[in-house]
């Protein structure tokens, strides 16, 4: 968190036909998901990190990736267990996912100082945070050393969601818990839908507008 | 992409306290980007594959990831010339970016069916979609086969904006574009700002009001 990058002083060329600026490498990969991370070691208190270097990296099997500064408090203690929980980030936890992303557990008991729950989860000994709408047990299979990070790489074990987003017909409207996004330096809801997965080849009512080309 | 899990017959426990559900494991962090991301053979025509699993992985140097399916087209244009560009989505583009993950570079031209401008990017020689709000040039270090997908890790060596979203000073506005953003199914706007980063620890006004624990 906090890594977005600043274009100062990086201009490398200026495109002037077609109006664009060539910068060097830089992350603006944008939006990411900010995602909470709790951990815990025996006999220490649980602590929450968040994260916004990641994502999910598998589909069969379920895997994801967590990129974590190697003097973080948490990199040990997901280190030494090789488990660790995501915790998806709605729009009441927003501001504790900001307290997160700044504060150290080594200074601060971070689900004591925001009133957050540690809860069991199928399938790994780190709490999860009961007030998430969705929270997913990982167990780490890789740790990639990349420069100022480490990579995690985590199998998905279990899912724990939050009932009050399940219909009466078992549907999941994960959509209804209002996700927070994080794109340069700022935290979003999410906003107007613009369309649902294969949308763009569905097929047309007779006399509706042709898709507009991009 | 259509990655997204179904909850249908895989609960494994029911928490009635609590309210929760356990599911097996499943891929279900969201919001996630949802990229177009842009890659091309010597003497080929270039092609277009949308990437939902995709996320920064390292700040000093920077990296990404995208993890692409074998059987992929692009799969394997990336893995032969190590190079593609990631190309972030804006409202304008998100069809487009719907249709790249439906369909195949083996059976259609993508960029000339969708009438997008493939533009060349400083230290790569693939292509960069020029109507993107901002090109991440990549290089590939390292590919890890997870199963379903391969994870290609990749160096940043270069950053393309459009200069609409500079201001004057030299700023950039990235989140003036109308950045899109995938969450479980469904392609989104980013909506409500809720706070840019550190707002949780910054001073407040005598009289204000204090935050709220999530």
């Amino acid at each position: 968190m906090g890594e977005q990058s600043k274009p100062g002083g990086r201009v490398l060329r200026e495109v002037t036909a077609g109006g664009r600026q060539t910068w060097r490498g830089g992350n603006m990969l944008y939006p990411v998901p900010a995602v909470m991370v709790s951990a815990a070691r025996a006999g220490e208190r649980p602590n929450i990190i968040t994260v916004a270097w990641a994502g999910t990296v598998n589909s069969d099997p379920p895997m994801l990736s967590v990129s974590i500064r190697k003097e973080r408090y948490s990199h040990g203690i997901i280190s030494e267990t090789g488990e660790f929980v995501v915790n998806l980030v709605h729009a009441p936890l927003a501001r504790a996912c900001d307290y997160c992303g700044v504060r150290s557990g080594r200074d601060v008991d971070k689900f004591g100082e925001l009133g957050l729950t540690p809860v069991v989860i199928e399938g790994v000994d780190a709490p999860a945070i009961a007030q998430s709408p969705l929270n997913l047990a990982c167990k780490v299979t890789q740790v990639i050393p990349l420069g100022s990070h480490d990579l995690f790489l985590a199998r998905i074990v279990s899912v724990s969601v939050d009932e009050r987003y399940m219909d009466e017909k078992g549907a999941f409207h994960l959509n209804d818990a209002g996700l927070v996004a994080y794109s340069h330096g700022t935290y979003f809801e999410l906003g107007k839908k613009l369309g649902t997965f294969g949308y763009s080849v569905k097929k047309r009512k007779a006399g509706a507008k042709r898709p507009r080309k991009a």
